[in-house]
């Protein structure tokens, strides 16, 4: 059986294996903490940092191919790996462009993708040379995640929140709707492209706070988006899922935000609501099988959970009234622990009516929370 | 969090440990081989025998829940936990008495439901006494599984094939079809059925051989199939989930063959077919939860895939092939290695036309093996 390893053991790499289970694979996950929620799903599991050069490195000699579920691994490690025969999907030249805002925004204006423009900037005090560029999003090169590294800059008296480090001064974008393609392409240069999804975010968090399939947008809107998805992808030139995220502006332009070389939170849903999801998708593409059907088997709408309270054991309140609902779809994350904000699971919710759909999402998402304990 | 343990490492439980993930719960295995499809799913794996007392008490004082994936195991340990509240389900009085294909037809009888004539019998030479019965079926009290344990008796020639064991003599049935119905009941009484199944069956290994969903017949029969199935679950009193297996033969009367207390292979295409699959429902059963829906998605065919060739490593074939087809899915349940019979994985096919289906089916099947070796 083909060995392949997870560097990092969160949700991702948990419904990875969840679907790993249904092909002849031999599953290996390298992570720091050893109750993360992949870590008894997979055949062998490795105690490692996946920042660390020999811990990546070590756990790729044991494999046959490696994956990511999170963009902050080692690169460097990857590329010896490579270089002495482990296939990586991503591979690490995506990964190093990818991870590194400044890169990332320079491949697409390379390949004319539409991006917001950009200014690249090194300190706080360089910022105020740009004022006229201003309202901005400053977004630090590397290490940023979910929404930490990301900063608004509205006018000239917010400039002290910007980095003193290499980042983007990024336009800012009159968003109407935040939107998301996934494309799978594999070795062949085959791709398969997923329907548009629309994303809502809850402001005070800024995690993804649910998220619509198909999105609400006109056929020429979908079409163009889709055709931009596949203009980053193709460039990339190479196996592997991603996730363009795109802006759509009050005139209707689109802009390609980020890519995610990875599976990715938009594609929950795919789980149920699509014939070969996310998760399953990454391993046709790893184990060399045809790309599955991205076909839309019902609208959907997923609703992420985070955690709301204090930090501690995790409590899922109300899964008994969700669950009660049909075409609910629950997943739990199995983290031990909760804190205000992080993702502990998520519903998908299947249903013909976008309208009613929402009005469904809105009141389960009020029945479900999990909490670490009250704040005090 | 819960602690559920399951009696059986094989494929129901890989496919359970699958749809475990999506719920809080911590999950334990006990089954004899450290390499079995369920080993590497569970939080905790304990290797041993399901069948012996000690083994399956140990095992079980470490949970507060424990189900089974196979009806083989030791009930008297089961009985002990019970009584030292552990929640087991099914209920081990239930366990008993499906188990033992005498108490089982004797539960059919005392609940007036249709199946068919018996007599009980205790040696082959005691089958000669009941020459005018024949043809039946004999099938050995304790023991048998997946066709072991049963035989044809056509005519007197034949009774030397017969058990010398407590049995049951059962009345052949002129089948037109076998169908199957799932149902769910929850500790509250509550229950929710599948819709009908129907299975056609490879005559020469006695193993399910693909199974169509919704089955084609009437409403009528359908009405009347799951009123049956309705019948025997309410009338075992105890949660769970259960696959009652009935005859339909060329006068359309309806007859339950047997029964399943636990998910079962006729239930595998409600994975992908149905709303709540009959992994998702048992942990729904199993935490409290409500019982999920049953509604169907997509009308399916499922196609088992037995092992072919010599007993040895398995060697999967086609999977390239059939997995290039839209509405596949493909399920391979880990054995490491394959015999003849074997049932190594299966298939689910969706779509809309049941003509097309089948026909579909049948050119999925001969795409896809599974071997042990070339045959000497």
């Amino acid at each position: 059986m083909l060995k392949v390893g997870i560097l990092g053991g969160g949700q991702l790499g948990r419904m990875l294996l969840q679907a790993a289970a249904n092909y002849p694979v031999e599953t290996y996950v390298l992570e720091s903490d050893p109750d993360c929620p992949a870590a008894h799903l997979c055949h062998h599991f490795t105690k490692g940092d996946i920042r660390n050069f020999d811990d990546v490195y070590a756990f790729g000699k044991t494999v046959d191919k490696l994956t990511i579920e999170i963009e902050q691994v080692n690169i460097d490690a990857l590329e010896k790996l490579a270089a002495e025969g482990v296939t990586i999907v991503p591979e690490p030249r995506v990964l190093r462009m990818i991870k590194n805002k400044i890169l990332q925004k320079k491949f697409y204006q390379d390949h004319q993708i539409p991006s917001p423009d950009f200014i690249v900037t090194h300190s706080v005090s360089e910022l105020k040379t740009h004022l006229s560029f201003l309202p901005a999003v400053h977004k630090i090169g590397e290490g940023g995640y979910d929404g930490k590294g990301v900063q608004v800059i509205a006018d000239a008296t917010q400039i002290d929140k910007g980095f003193d480090a290499p980042s983007v001064l990024e336009k800012m974008v009159d968003i109407k709707k935040e939107l998301a393609v996934m494309v799978a392409i594999n070795s062949k240069n085959e791709t398969a492209v997923y329907p548009l999804v629309e994303m809502c975010f809850d402001p005070a968090l800024n995690l993804l706070d649910y998220q619509l399939c198909p999105a609400q947008v006109t056929d020429t809107i979908a079409q163009r988006a889709t055709e931009i998805a596949l203009q980053v992808v193709k460039g990339m030139g190479a196996a592997g899922l991603f996730a363009v995220e795109m802006f759509l502006d009050h005139e209707d332009r689109l802009f390609v935000n980020e890519t995610a070389p990875r599976v990715h939170n938009s594609g929950h849903h795919s789980i149920e609501a699509i014939h070969s999801s996310q998760f399953d998708m990454l391993w046709r593409i790893l184990l060399e099988l045809p790309l599955g059907s991205t076909q839309l088997i019902s609208p959907s709408i997923m609703i992420n959970l985070v955690g709301t309270g204090a930090t501690g054991p995790a409590t899922y309140m109300g899964i008994d009234h969700v669950t009660a609902h049909p075409g609910l779809y629950m997943h739990c994350y199995g983290k031990k622990s909760s804190k205000p904000g992080r993702k502990m699971g998520h519903m998908t919710l299947l249903g013909g009516d976008i309208v009613q759909l929402q009005q469904q999402a809105h009141e389960l998402k009020k029945m479900l929370s999990v909490s670490g304990g009250s704040e005090r």
